[in-house]
């Protein structure tokens, strides 16, 4: 359900669906406004509904913090006729519904997504995880939600910088998939900017359509085609684990992993320079950053190639790019000359911003 | 594959499944025995092969071991193209299994049980898991096995007490769903005793038949059908709770719960007092207990019950059962009348054995 108040028919949906017991995991920051709506509307239905709050920040997506949910959902006693509720960012949507998957070996789990990349990427799709200090998402589970409410109503009140990391995950969508998007945000910055609701509508079904779509036919990463969603986040997720999870928001190491990855493009001749181009100044008009924060500790380039060969993207040891040959198309590659990367590296995550 | 060296075969399969790195987790028990036997088989192929060993025992289910073993796999660093080989007893199975159905959302697992409860039981099927303190496998995922090796050398040097605790699983099918096996284990019941050759291969691929057809049937314990599995469980599961994991063996928790649910099956008219008694002479025969060790600390009854409202079996919060109607038929119920289930614990948790 996509659009503004779409938090209440989604309670109505959960409540009629039978279950004893509801148990929302919300993030502390959304407790009092979101989180609490989504409670108010499940109790209407007689069931004993519970509210089990995280810290907010990357740090919680941690296995200190699925042990602790564990045993408080075994304190309740959660059983298999309990659904979990999500309501807040990636963190708590990736944590919750882990947490959700594993219990009792799977509890049902809807998601009500209350950040802008929560909304258009991680509600949608049923991937959840928790990070290692190896690296991010290194555990999870495919788990998918019985159903998700992108309430355009809870952007409203988002910070600026992270309703801004949300849109990186909408740019990435026009640049991968969809060429009409791409030129829609181009011509539609300032509303999008200015947060006006049918913009948002617009954008946020569209992303949802996308995401959805491409899941549909590669739920578990098989065909590769699912695979094309993770452009930018090769380079991004190695960038948030060495500037520290949490220092960075997730949306602008995609960005600047997008940025790398748009270097690699034109480097190996894939993609113009034009189109490059085009990708950057869109991405620097909503706001992101397109080279790492100074400050990274050295040597930070084999660093970050190390990360990068643990990802779950690589396979065999070998690091795999998303690469654009064109807005709207990319391919899936591991051959990507290692002195190239090196230098795309060096130049993102050292620049002198 | 089920037989003498059913190891061998089993790692040219493994082999030939193209993994370029290959992780042996194995009951620190059995490490120098079939653990290396495996690794043997699976470094011929050329792969790179590590063994990361688990204390023996119930208690390496937790939380803690889990934790340790993501962070082992994600410092191999292991990748998708790894597989996961788990080596041992019901407690390594259910844990490499958890492990490898999560990290980095789930690697290929290969069983090779080497216990006879791991062999007829916890190694076919696909459910994976560990123990919080508040019960037992109250965390997991179902994530079947690529292929499962029952090698009956591996039985031949295991303590009697561990494959004792086997035959209260074999039992336990014959009870549930196949009078035919009941009646040759009691035909044969000698022979089984002393481990000959061919009893063995004929028990165990008889166990691995059914429970493959039972989970073929409903793999997610969503019809009832799996739930049969779980007969004398119930019980069983709390009193390994209230012993303290591991002061019990899982067989010997299970032939006491099959013992307390023929009491219930009897008092509540279904099954006849006839073949409660078949039932507890065989297991009698077979050296299993059919009372709780002396010991279990006050109020022992109203923590069983309480323990037993948790299980992830129970529905609403109302315990369910499965209750035998003749030797092989049983059927799940939750009508046991709260005054007969309650005298029923107090016979069998504290009698004065």
């Amino acid at each position: 359900m996509v659009g503004p108040g779409a938090i209440q028919p989604l309670t109505t949906r959960i409540a009629a669906a039978g279950a004893r017991r509801m148990v929302v995991i919300a993030d502390v920051a959304v407790a009092a406004g979101p989180a609490a709506s989504v409670a108010a509307g499940l109790e209407a239905s007689g069931a004993a509904v519970t509210t089990l709050t995280v810290p907010s920040g990357e740090r919680s997506k941690s296995a200190a913090e699925t042990v602790r949910l564990w045993e408080a959902l075994a304190a309740l006693p959660a059983d298999r006729a309990t659904h979990v509720v999500a309501v807040g960012g990636g963190v708590v949507g990736d944590l919750a519904g882990f947490v959700a998957a594993t219990f009792v070996r799977g509890l049902p789990v809807w998601q009500v997504p209350t950040t802008l990349v929560a909304q258009v990427d991680s509600a949608i799709g049923g991937k959840t995880g928790i990070n290692l200090a190896a690296g991010k998402n290194l555990v999870g589970a495919f788990w998918q939600p019985v159903g998700v409410a992108c309430d355009s109503d809870t952007l409203a009140s988002l910070p600026d910088r992270e309703f801004r990391s949300g849109l990186a995950e909408v740019v990435k969508y026009g640049v991968i998939l969809d060429a009409p998007l791409f030129s829609w945000l181009e011509a539609h910055a300032a509303e999008v900017l200015t947060r006006d609701p049918a913009a948002l509508a617009h954008v946020v079904s569209r992303c949802v359509d996308i995401k959805a779509r491409v899941v549909e036919e590669d739920e578990h990463e098989r065909t590769g085609l699912r695979a094309v969603l993770n452009y930018g986040h090769t380079v991004g997720h190695a960038l948030e684990a060495l500037a520290g999870y949490g220092a960075l928001l997730h949306g602008e190491a995609v960005a600047i992993g997008m940025a790398a990855a748009a270097r690699l493009a034109a480097g190996t001749g894939r993609w113009t320079v034009d189109e490059v181009q085009r990708q950057n100044s869109l991405l620097a008009r909503f706001g992101l950053p397109l080279t790492a924060p100074p400050g990274l500790e050295e040597p930070v380039v084999e660093r970050a190639l190390a990360v990068m060969a643990r990802d779950k993207k690589s396979l065999h040891g070998r690091v795999r790019f998303i690469l654009p040959t064109a807005i709207g198309r990319v391919e899936l590659t591991d051959d990507v000359d290692s002195s190239l990367l090196e230098a795309v590296l060096r130049d993102v995550l050292l620049s002198v911003a």
